[in-house]
């Protein structure tokens, strides 16, 4: 059996990419433009937020994707402003990103993707970035992918990347992700910023079914607020420049870069839910006995998005009727009396009462910064994992005080 | 035309009621046992919270309601304990509190209704109650409806009345309500513990339908956290004595009452709202022109339940593009082209796009207690009101230490 070597806090770029990161003022200090490029021609896919208002890059990029036929070159990433909600001003920066982009590289303007993340409403200051392309493309070089997750960030505390190994045919092949978070993230609507590479080859039918795959069992399963931004986009690019077999089929090698890439997907995910605004906590949500995945899924998102399990694990207080309450408004019918439910692996609750626990075990584990619940409805065979943070001041401090 | 007078901090009760609230050392200290007494035969309606963990005292009042025909005497009540999870012996407590207040009053049980609010999961202390409702007999009143009000709260600031006074056929007729809110407040889901008495005649059909159309007016329309409880109960009992012409078809007088309940439960829902746990601003939400006032509801419901944009509230914070981001994962399609954005009557965007405004007279705005935002689609003829407040970190205060 094959399996990946995961790098959780290297950015190690796979063969034929390059990344440059500078700084344009955007952000009051720091990396705040990034470009990813392939060397070689590559497939691309991407998904993108369902919220209803789409930021003007993504209206862009999602546009580029329906002509470029599968075909993604680069992506040109700003933070510090999100280009949202700046109507057609802002689809023409948007778009003049992309192209300047693109005329640099020497590429159709189509192959480039365009995000921006940061504060909503403001107008993109567009000569900032066009008239420092020109530097970003001379800085591209194969160690700059770590400056690159750096200038994606926005209230994020730490950088989060994350690199797989392994071999295809003997051939040694690489999937490398970088991610941003911190507050705004929300399972059910696509993700926060993500941007994966991999010299892996594979056709564009493969990967965008495999990208749908991973971010199914990564990124749709956190959540740090329940709220959902503008601008989420996840994408891969795919070059095979590792020279490894190439993937056309869903057969043995399609099935363990599926692997590797939601592996990779879940460590990035987990990284943002690690660095939720104001998170002191890690909470693994387990869900078991329900009569769907979907069920299951439900239930768990709904315990994930309560502010008073949230704050009750933020307080190191085993309130578990908070977790059977939240549960109880999922949509989802059930028996209470049937329910149990475990803290770190001590049983608070069975048949839907409390039992007698041992007080100083239950604050012992509540204490750690890694928390695990579950819950179990013996209703059926299905179950779901859920990865959430806690609720704390600091996360009120953070967004109170975001823009002024 | 006629209409209501309305006294949103007094609780004078109507015509043959009482009341008495005592203390059973549920809380660490105050009363926290009630009781609400027509001294005539009455009929009663009540609506309970959608969740699907229901505590023992909602099931056994609602096995009740399917029993009693329409009639309702008596409502007890204790605060301190929620007998929610609490398995068998929890519908054994809340059917004894009910039979122990029947004996008393001499009524059937099924006329009794028996709600609970506090901690959840532990054993409700039944001794304490039944041991001390003689005393709770021996003190009704027609002046303990203040105390009773007292007695149903858990971590509310103050106390939450309002009573209503109008003529009907030239006889004075009061509506007069309690409720409790603070945490755990959702529209969705029925109601926090509220109670409404009225000296009104009305069918029993007619009660039903009117407490229902009042309850969407007010109880539905409000946010704190967005979680639900297992607990939540809003109830009414008529009982006649103001000697009015009955109300018993859907006539004039039928709609004038429904016009005042209506009135007085917006004033208890607003005054929960006002009382959020941790919240310094009151927020109401217009949602104009939407093709349907379902969804200019759900599209209100998401702005008021949205962490970024009442923490944006709470740090006064003029950050409008989290308001139409929240507008946009609502589940509601719309042109974001379309939308215009209004604080307190200052428009912040138009055409889905930044507006330069008075910064300083934006931050005037933002520091009252009181603020309206204003959000129209231009896609339909529909509105919708919502009243929310804002989260601060007291709320994580209050609930992360709530059980320690």
């Amino acid at each position: 059996l094959r399996s990946w070597t995961l790098k959780p806090s290297e950015v190690l770029a796979p063969k034929d990419f390059e990344a440059s990161a500078i700084s344009v003022g955007l952000k009051q200090s720091g990396l705040d433009l990034a470009l990813l490029v392939s060397t070689r021609p590559s497939f691309g896919a991407a998904m993108f937020t369902t919220n209803a208002v789409k930021a003007a890059p993504v209206q862009v990029s999602q546009r580029y994707l329906q002509i470029n036929q599968g075909r993604i070159r680069a992506v040109i990433v700003n933070s510090g402003n999100a280009n949202a909600c700046t109507g057609p001003t802002g689809i023409v920066a948007a778009e003049a990103m992309a192209s300047a982009t693109a005329n640099l590289l020497g590429i159709p303007v189509e192959q480039v993707l365009v995000c921006s993340t940061g504060v909503i409403g403001t107008t993109l200051p567009l000569e900032r970035i066009i008239t420092k392309t020109a530097q970003l493309k001379k800085s591209l070089s194969v160690t700059s992918l770590h400056a690159a997750s750096e200038a994606i960030l926005t209230t994020d505390t730490i950088n989060k990347v994350c690199t797989a190994e392994t071999l295809f045919g003997g051939t040694p092949v690489r999937i490398t992700g970088m991610t941003k978070g911190a507050g705004m993230i929300h399972p059910q609507m696509a993700t926060t910023l993500g941007f994966v590479l991999t010299d892996a080859c594979i056709t564009h039918d493969l990967l965008k079914k495999a990208l749908s795959k991973a971010n199914q069992g990564s990124y749709q399963r956190i959540s740090v607020d329940g709220d959902t931004s503008t601008n989420d986009t996840l994408a891969i690019i795919a070059n095979g420049g590792a020279g490894a077999p190439s993937i056309n089929q869903p057969d043995k090698d399609y099935f363990h870069f599926v692997d590797g890439l939601t592996q990779v997907c879940q460590s990035l995910a987990q990284q943002i839910v690690r660095d939720g605004e104001g998170a002191t906590k890690f909470v693994t949500i387990r869900v078991n006995g329900l009569r769907s995945e979907k069920q299951a899924t439900r239930v768990a998102r709904a315990i994930a998005n309560s502010p008073l399990v949230k704050t009750a694990i933020s307080g190191e207080d085993p309130n578990w009727g908070r977790i059977l309450c939240a549960a109880g408004y999922a949509g989802v019918p059930f028996d209470a009396n049937l329910v149990s439910i475990a803290l770190g692996g001590l049983p608070v609750c069975l048949g839907g009462e409390a039992v007698i626990y041992n007080e100083s075990h239950a604050q012992e584990i509540l204490r750690q910064e890694e928390i695990e619940l579950t819950i179990d409805f013996q209703a059926g065979s299905s179950n779901a994992i859920f990865w959430t943070c806690d609720l704390t001041k600091e996360y009120i401090h953070i967004n109170a005080d975001y823009r002024t």
